[in-house]
């Protein structure tokens, strides 16, 4: 049987890092969160420890670091934070993601209309990435349609994700850690196919504000 | 009770729409067929009836006619010819639009390479739509993932359609006709949110391919 990576989440103080991040905790992995503050990711640790005890969960693998330390310890890293710090993050930890797997689950939202689809001229916030990182980084776009309160509930997911990136063998590892979190994963094609996932979320926004609720998608026919 | 809106099929000889004219007629909708070539029409018209016939229903409003008269004669237009011709068709048929609602199906697929999104520079084939058409007409998108085979056949859909457009009412008239076809129609957003639906149409095209199947996607979590 093959180790688990160990899992960096950059941003990882904030809903959905920290959704995720308790997820992959749960699962046994070994997870660091990472933050431009190292004390606010120290912060999240606590909390999230503190919500892992209340589930009977005391052994983890739970670190707090500061981003570029966070990049450069793990082997996969997953960015998770605001569209507009995207580029200066990647800029900060550019130089410990060789050979990596960088997960992008950026969608680019330009406030304050969040529930309108305005994807940037690269065509997707992964294609961004994947411009911007070059080849020694595969960059594999997930996450984007999944709500950070269905992840930080104890509750089963009913919502499916969509796994876009170049490198099939980086998609198939992604995929196992969308399988992790207790979802299932679908290869999407390409990193240009980010933009399906990351327009989706804007109308997953846009139903949400009628419905109040935390909407998903879910693949059929399969 | 209101009357049901006649309906005019752009294209309605290719296999989507015949198989949305088939769900309409179904459901007790006048339908006209429209194609570039009337005999085409004419053909599709024969094989819809023979369709609905084995299904035991042989009262049916349905035509056939050249396009533009179909665009004239029908009070909602549905456009359903592939990308390539989107253009050409608006321009023929552009005059007698005026104060209707446009449901645009097109899906801005890029030949050989359909599994990977291509989105125009407009952003999305009904931006493009409503742009080269003008406020004057309604454009909304919707249908794009749903599969043909299963419109066609007569079983029960397993999928939800994004219905995106600017003007509320043209939406919701179109909901309203995703719901006689047999479907949940959710309001998406305005008519730059095409673009999700856009994109997801080469995401589950990849996914067809793997599965050797017709996906379609579900909303959950509402």
């Amino acid at each position: 049987m093959k180790t688990k990576p160990s899992l960096a989440v950059l941003g990882g103080t904030g809903d959905l890092g920290s959704g995720l991040a308790l997820r992959w905790l749960e699962a046994g992995y070994a997870v660091v969160i990472g933050s431009r503050d190292r004390e606010k990711a120290a912060a999240a640790c606590v909390q999230l420890r503190g919500t892992l005890a209340e589930r009977g969960i005391d052994d983890v693998k739970l670190t707090d670091m500061d981003n570029v330390a966070a990049a450069d310890a793990a082997d996969i890293v997953v960015l998770t934070v605001p569209f507009s710090h995207q580029q200066s993050t990647l800029a900060a930890v550019k130089d410990h993601l060789n050979g990596k797997i960088l997960v992008d689950v950026t969608v680019p939202l330009v406030p304050p209309k969040v529930g309108t689809v305005q994807l940037p001229p690269s065509g997707s916030a992964g294609q961004a990435a994947q411009a911007f990182l070059g080849d020694s980084v595969r960059v594999v776009s997930a996450f984007q349609n999944v709500a950070a309160d269905h992840l930080k509930s104890g509750h089963e997911l009913n919502c499916d994700v969509l796994v876009c990136g170049n490198d099939p063998e980086a998609r198939t590892a992604v995929v196992t850690l969308v399988e992790a979190c207790g979802m299932r994963g679908f290869q999407a094609g390409p990193i240009s196919n980010a933009a399906a996932a990351e327009a989706l979320t804007s109308v997953l926004i846009t139903i949400n504000r009628q419905f109040k609720c935390h909407a998903g998608i879910r693949i059929t026919g399969v």
